[in-house]
């Protein structure tokens, strides 16, 4: 079988599509048909700079997938062959809070990801998929998806007629805007591209902020919640945006702070001052991503995909998200 | 001023229409003109047989108020002449958990209520009218939206894809089933008449049960959620509903325990066996008000009315309200 | 080797001492050598009716058990051979909250339990024991203790400055008693005798109330908290004390469910009234148990023993729990 | 009547010690003899650059201040003449969440403080001193211990068996070290000086760590934890202990973010990569204060006083701060 590996620090173009052997199937283990596998920019950063995340190689890229459950060990009980099913990004972090161990189960980081025609993994370490998507659409649920509702839902409990500030328009908080919709809350999302903007309006957006335009932004949110600020940050960082997300914040409000982008150094006298909650997200838990999948269903939420490509394009769609033309995601159909 | 008065126990058509003077303003009160109040089944029992309430006679009826500032003490700072305003149930309680004095602050019961053209209230017993709702609309909050507020909210944190059970088709229930649709969640009806469940369905209800039609509806609940159980119940009760309530509830559920219904007692085996909590909703604070109303302002949510009174036929609304024929509020339009 | 086993509905003086096989150990189990086990008033029940748990024959009793790791499996992680343990209520019960599925891992009730020489377990079903306690005082902690700490820290959050009301002299009541010490709470407990009231004064009782001379016992605790209530009630049950409970609880304030002495009806009415929160507390998951050992290990507790048997006299054990003369746990040595 | 007022901005030896008016009573006031009130570092800084804090002149200094009601309006129904009391630091923020009003009601710094002989204040600005404490003991309270236990217990949920990183031993951390006793938590602490952490180490620290010896503190942190850290941090800054903090923190662990000594960026990664909670705690509302005085009345907590002054020595005091010698509260005595 095929797969897409790691097998130097030569970055994108260096990614190898190999033959490898097919996994063998432990008793409590899924051999799974990935049929689709998204991208996330912590996947672009894995590729580009493996070192710096202490990979071993050859590994095999991507966190998020979508597929079939082809055949089981003989002690599986949550799923039959024919299940459709997604990877867990923490293959062992099942519920409660994280734990240091759980860092060292990460798909496409510490162990194998999804860039391949079948993996095995523990029964433990996939979810059920929600009905109405296709496998194209359900692979883009296990990396961004699972951060925005974990941002938002298990860690803030935003609800009904809360404001929540969305940062650009990347994976996850396009997940984020559509989330918002159904949790009843009001988004305000910035990005440098009024079309981009616009998009977003035409997803929900309560309002929308082109931090290009308004390089004070913080003080634009402000000004459109009475002076108050949000309820509740999804900050996927990049440099200096967390001391004006702070800006932007309520008194007694809270800050999701999420991942690969967050750079440099901040002051953190507003948190302090505003008696923010800000709190580390990193991804999720197996239990968060069925809590989403719920969701998920009950709205039929669709995913906003940009482009899907074919496995033989991999290297294409890294350079796409490199490029950061997009607005959703990214993904990769495997056959 | 004009008022509606309990004077006796002689229930409904004793209730009198009194000329009486005008209230006096304290420096931190506000004189709200009244121009609707909507019933309650607790203000029906109050006009029924005050005696079991222990009021002193006469007293105003009715929590429910909306209506516009017409003058303001010297100290007031919330509130400026002209604002809209809906009244709150408990006059004292403001925020976090109710203490045993807020029970003496209850409008239309310890003190007097909202049936009056005029009422002289402290401004902190009053929160702003959601802008898009018309006083008759607004009028429905202060007791049955807040109750379920609180029940799926504050007190159950129900979200996204989430299961709640709602028993019958009184006010509580009618705006838990309209929460639902603002929150992501599926909601559950039951009631006796299969026409009210239709009517349900329309305004969003995810499954209807017709408890005459299945008795056993517990168990028709049981067969909707896959054998697990809803998340949590709106018990609003009736004879012997709690312990179908709790075999209808999921392992770790909640079941929020409403009013003025609640009868007869109940084996707790249940609660034990599924770890199920249950807590007692009654109405909410201020701060829940507000909170509500946020929600209801950004879904522009809109009550269900049954049927507007002129001020002269409160009598005929009480009488209405006894036959239970209606779906959605009784409201009383004051001039 | 030896085991006891349930082995008809016969009662105390048909448990039957019987020779089995030594377990077979599974690649994720653990092979443990049981040096005590504790009886609990839900083991008494299980002995003396079988037939209303639904058990299969033969069945060997006891939830509480403390020994030694003899032999792991292959896959074991969390244990080594020579580690002291203690086995945890619910086999499955991990963390966060409890599924229905969980209830068929309890042992001694349906799986076999610990009045065993061996047993072999998964390793997530066993917890480390505390090291400044012998086996003796360790096998008191897998059911009553974690029963204890659910309700007081797990749910309630009970802290320093808090009263709680203890009803009784039993096993949870008595743990309780020594967690409120450790957390900085105040404990009121109850008994029908003034001896064990003098002894549960001397662990570090706040109040004591004999409630055959106070009948009207949650009168009493009103009293003795201006007229407040407790914060949380730890409610063991036994006929008709819930509604005393209730009266007891202020507002607000909450009330753990716990198990099998719970009998007959009760009106929920003052739950309602007072906004008190009631869960039923099933034990408690293997976190839990591992978060109360810490607690215990910090404080350097030690279980109140009433008295210890050696290994062929539990029939006589069964016997002295069910004359209910004991003040602290009855402990089997098992050689 | 006497009062300390700063004046201008040339720091502590300008501190004028002036005869001012009587303070008139408005209808819900109490006039509180003020009979010690203690410093905190806050004061210190105040003192010494108003003009930072954008104050008006005169202004009266310090929060904190314990004493006696000697008359009361004719609302006020909280408390009677002869009533011992503690001032609240926010005079406006009673209990929930803070908001952002509530910045302007602090004493000492937007409102005058209590370094006075008499001062009118709301009477939901006081509390009830806990009866077994003199009012030079409960002037150390308002501050320092109220923030202690905002981020220990109400942030926190600090509880039994948890371990508790405690920076320096300045007030905070003093009050904090003896907040864990009574929880049944583990304090590791640091100084630079022996002798204080030999004073730490009597007073019940578990561990103490001298940050001069060991630059590296938090790794000697991780290897006190067996690796995994501590569950929260009591961070009362200074420059460049966030990350260290961090560092010592355990995955998904917690750390309260406090004051006036923190200086200086920080890169948050640590904060995501651990998924840990990071919040600002502003000192505390009302409800807390008394949650904490049920906690030290229960149990007869004794605050660590360094040195007391007489009222005349209120500048002494201050260098005695700035000095920075102590090891325990300072506290002026008015009379």
């Amino acid at each position: 079988m095929k797969a897409y590996q790691i097998v130097d620090d030569n970055g994108i173009d260096a990614l190898a599509l190999n033959e490898i052997a097919m996994p063998e199937l432990g008793p409590t283990e899924v051999l799974m048909k990935v049929n689709a596998s998204s991208l996330n920019y912590r996947d672009l950063l894995t590729v580009e700079n493996p070192g710096a995340r202490n990979l071993s190689y050859p590994r095999i890229p991507n966190s998020d997938g979508a597929g079939e459950v082809v055949a089981i060990g003989q002690e599986v009980t949550k799923f039959a062959v024919g299940d459709r099913v997604c990877s867990t990004f923490f293959q062992s972090w099942l519920n409660d809070k994280i734990v240091a161990n759980d860092h060292a189960s990460a798909l496409g980081g510490a162990l194998d990801g999804m860039l391949a025609e079948y993996r095995a993994m523990p029964e433990t370490g996939l979810v059920h998929t929600p009905p109405h998507l296709s496998d194209t659409e359900a692979a883009t649920l296990t990396c961004a998806a699972v951060t925005a509702w974990h941002s938002m839902v298990e860690m803030a409990h935003v609800t009904a007629g809360q404001t929540v500030l969305l940062l650009g328009t990347g994976g996850v908080s396009i997940f984020g805007l559509q989330l918002c919709k159904i949790l009843g809350a009001r988004a305000i999302i910035t990005s440098s591209s009024d079309e981009k903007l616009a998009r977003a309006k035409a997803l929900g957006a309560w309002q929308t902020i082109n931090y290009r335009t308004h390089p004070d932004w913080e003080n634009r949110v402000l000004d459109l919640t009475d002076g108050t600020g949000v309820d509740h940050v999804v900050e996927v960082g990049g440099a200096g945006t967390l001391e004006k997300s702070a800006a932007a914040t309520r008194n007694a409000g809270s800050i999701g702070l999420i991942g690969v982008l967050v750079t440099g150094e901040f002051n953190p006298m507003t948190i302090l001052a505003k008696s923010i909650r800000m709190q580390g997200v990193y991804v999720g838990s197996r239990a968060m991503f069925e809590n989403l999948n719920q969701a998920v269903s009950v709205a039929e939420l669709r995913p906003v995909i940009d482009r899907v490509y074919p496995f033989g394009e991999v290297r294409q769609a890294f350079h796409d998200m490199r490029a950061a033309g997009h607005f959703g995601k990214l993904v990769i159909e495997i056959q």
